[in-house]
């Protein structure tokens, strides 16, 4: 190994000629090539290992994969392995789900959305810090997160001089590749190298010397289109063809098309009112059917014009969009598309490229910009309160779903910001309209706009009294809307209508019944 | 009165002229000069009202009084006299405390905290809704409030051409005057006219229009020393002598000079790991006694060097470590000093003006700003909970004390984020520290560090289960230790340790008996 290793450092530019003039054609490649086995033997125990991805798109996953191999043989033998995982985001069963199926991720930030990762957190068997997306790359830049000492990084292209083009997520892989002590890259085939071009990578200097980001409007570059590596850093190559494994498109139902629905025609009042600018602004959406859902009617309402999408993900309906023209430019940090999309995207490379920017989730969350450019943000709440709290990650307020993603980043700074959920949930057991969130993830200071597919509660400028009507007369399902109304409406005084002694009592009435239904209010102390 | 406007449309610049060569002799004033009760007959019912004012420095006093008088007089005589009253952040008795007496505000926002219009506010007299103050600005210019009929604002000196120069304040009286169809200006000859130079009044342009905030470190300025109006605007001058109402500066005392300790040890052990730069960051600091007290020991630790304040408040302490060098420049939207402190900076103006610089909340709390200088931030919380969550602004949840100010703004975005608390409060029956706050101001992935006189729990990277711990260890009074303790020792799953049965029990137990002490958990459903 240490003899590849010197050999790699030796290669010079000449050995690469052929990949800049032949790309397509196997060719020797700038640094140390190594199978996934050997590259995951290359990581210790207690490591610190981060990882691109963000979403299952641009994960890397040969390397993860093998390092659960070793997991579970060290595991046999009666060793310990268990390594630090950071992400952009949450990855795909090829990382998380395979490293924690092997028990082998001893603490996880900044996000996740793996069933087995899930499960495992939740056991508290991995330590689990839910950060806010935005402020991860800093974090790691700070030193508050520790050494890290590997960055295993997926790759369309490289270069001897440490470029290292993205596949289909930036994330926080400029960083990582910035922070690391070394750098293993994953050479994804899967991609074109045609890529590049597509991704922005700008990564800010730190306080005191951080500058303003150069961004004006949602389609500027301000980087570079690769990712620059000290190349002495990079150890080794990994040559892989393994798409991203991105679940299929879910289609709409006839409650997500109503929620949709109701935003855009939400967002189309506010155009009419001029409290929007008569060019609109730049649309951020959250992750999931009801994004699509919402995003698809948003496209479809006459009075909305074309518009931006200033994102952390791409999704299908985006790509829907642009290829109507109703979506004109598509920032996100990671294509989060399915298989036959990302296949017309890459058969129409010419078409999208102009049209679509992957950068840092640095960039794509960053309060400077969110609030300059005066985003309109849409995410998915699990319940939301009367008062307009929101709740993003938690089950009866003690379950990890997945953590709060990039909400938080989008919400505080939107120019408006819009929560969005069914009414009800678990085969209409669960009021998502609740007395109080079980965990306070987005407060009413910074939740504006509350859409169900009843209906929408605008709750700017409105006292946490006039919150209570307004969400469950407009929002609330008719089953829930008298329970709802009983709790707030005797309460007279105090800014919010909250009574501590009962303010569980719908999530407790759930925890022992299976249903939020025939809630007593008597009993439950109001 | 329609005849005194139209003389004062009429008065040109050599009319003025004798106010540029002799500034402190009585001279022809270049509007309408009326008196306060004139000037607030000229204000209708239900008419939405700005006023100059963040803290009770540099708010205006002598309309809102007069106003509160008219009330009085409108409301004997069985007639309605309410408006809506919009500041910069809170004022003083002069403005929120006499209109709150005369039952004269409908709706408030974003902050207040006057003894009058709180108890106005929590028995449902008053509307009042809680926002972010960097947010307040651009709300108020996106259309979100509604039409704004009047802004009235104190002024230390004002031109012919509509150029306001703020006294102790600016808060968003650019904003104010921007958007209000009619201006009144209070010119309170308190306050020299030499203060122009103190203040740099910049506001961004709204989306798609903003570009960047051209400040990139604590001291420059990017604005003009002066609000500039359409002089048509201004309707009339109500001259006035009328020092600010700040309150005497509150002495220190054990408990939070052992607060101030333990934050100033914990910031120069972040400086010996690294983790801030060597130059230092620049510190902001929440109000009152805590904050002073923090201050004071930040600036006497020998391990920290001199340092920049970017903070929305200026307090006397502030001004203390500027006098001593240890506070290199201190940016605010107010300068909220107690009387001798003002005097001392007013008459050493030459000394002060250089090194203090006031600025719109839009600015000094933009997240832009406070991201991109790395702020310091540390503030107050009113209780804490195992999770890290802050309560800042409710009492059991229900009744409003002041509001969130400008704190979320600093804390979502600042270099690293730090909460201070006792950890008891009246006269030890109640724990600050909380199985759950009742109330969620700022949630567990913003809040990094909470320090109490016991010690300092370092959030950063921890599971919620490990930060119960490290909190109730570290924070909570020994009182309270055991029983927090046994809320979520017997947790052992989920990734909050939270039981939502037993979540208030305290807080249900103070409610019951006056005391936290003694709860019973198994009878709380744990």
């Amino acid at each position: 190994m240490a003899q590849a290793l010197a050999a790699g450092k030796c290669l010079n530019f000449w050995l690469l000629l052929p990949t800049i003039i032949l790309p397509r054609i196997p060719m020797p490649l700038p640094f140390p090539v190594l199978s996934a086995t050997d590259a995951a033997a290359l990581i210790q125990n207690g490591q610190t290992v981060s990882f691109s991805g963000f979403t299952p798109a641009g994960a890397a996953k040969a390397i993860p994969q093998a390092l659960a191999a070793r997991a579970k043989l060290e595991h046999e033998a009666g060793r310990p392995f268990q390594i630090g995982v950071v992400t952009g985001a949450s990855t795909g069963q090829a990382l998380d789900g395979e490293l924690a199926l092997a028990g082998a991720i001893a603490w996880r930030t900044p996000y996740q959305s793996n069933k087995h990762l899930r499960a495992a957190i939740n056991a508290g068997q991995t330590r689990f810090f839910d950060m806010h997306l935005s402020t991860l790359p800093q974090q790691v830049r700070y030193g508050f997160l520790g050494k890290f000492d590997w960055a295993v990084i997926e790759a369309s292209d490289v270069t001897a001089d440490g470029k290292i083009v993205p596949t289909t997520s930036v994330g926080a892989s400029p960083t990582f590749c910035h922070v690391a002590e070394r750098v293993l890259i994953e050479w994804n085939r899967f991609h074109p190298t045609a890529l590049r071009g597509l991704h922005d990578i700008y990564e800010p200097l730190d306080p005191p010397n951080r500058l303003p980001i150069p961004l004006n409007d949602c389609h500027a570059k301000i980087g570079t289109p690769y990712i620059q590596v000290d190349p002495a850093k990079i150890v080794a190559i990994v040559e892989t063809h393994f798409p991203d494994d991105v679940a299929a498109f879910n289609p709409s139902d006839p409650t997500t098309d109503q929620i949709g629905n109701n935003v855009a025609d939400f967002l189309a009042a506010e155009l009419r009112a001029n409290r929007i600018p008569p060019g609109f602004l730049p649309i951020q959406s959250g992750v999931g059917n009801i994004a699509n859902a919402v995003l698809a009617a948003v496209g479809r309402h006459p009075d909305i014009p074309p518009f931006s999408m200033f994102s952390e993900v791409i999704q299908d309906s985006v790509v829907d969009l642009i290829r109507s023209g109703k979506c004109i430019f598509a920032t996100g940090t990671s294509l989060t598309v399915s298989p036959p999309v990302l296949k017309e995207i890459y058969e129409n490379l010419d078409f999208y490229k102009p049209r679509i920017c992957l950068r840092p989730q640095e960039i794509t969350n960053h309060p400077e910009l969110v609030r300059r450019l005066g985003i309109i943000t849409i995410n998915t709440a699990l319940e939301v309160d009367l008062s307009g709290n929101v709740n993003s990650t938690h089950v009866m307020g003690r379950d990890m779903m997945n953590g709060i993603g990039g909400s938080g980043d989008f919400t505080r700074n939107g120019y408006i910001s819009i929560f969005t959920c069914p009414s009800r949930a678990k085969g209409g057991k669960i009021s998502t309209i609740v007395p109080q969130v079980s965990h306070t993830d987005h407060n009413e200071h910074s939740v504006q706009v509350v859409v169900t597919e009843n209906g929408v509660a605008d709750l700017r400028c409105k006292t946490p009294h006039e919150r209570a009507r307004l969400i469950v007369d407009h929002c609330a399902h008719a089953d829930f809307r008298e329970a709802l109304h009983q709790y707030f409406d005797r309460v007279t005084g105090g800014q919010t209508p909250a009574t501590l002694a009962a303010a569980y009592a719908m999530h407790e009435h759930f925890l022992k019944t299976g249903s939020m239904h025939g809630v007593d209010w008597t009993a439950a102390g109001l």
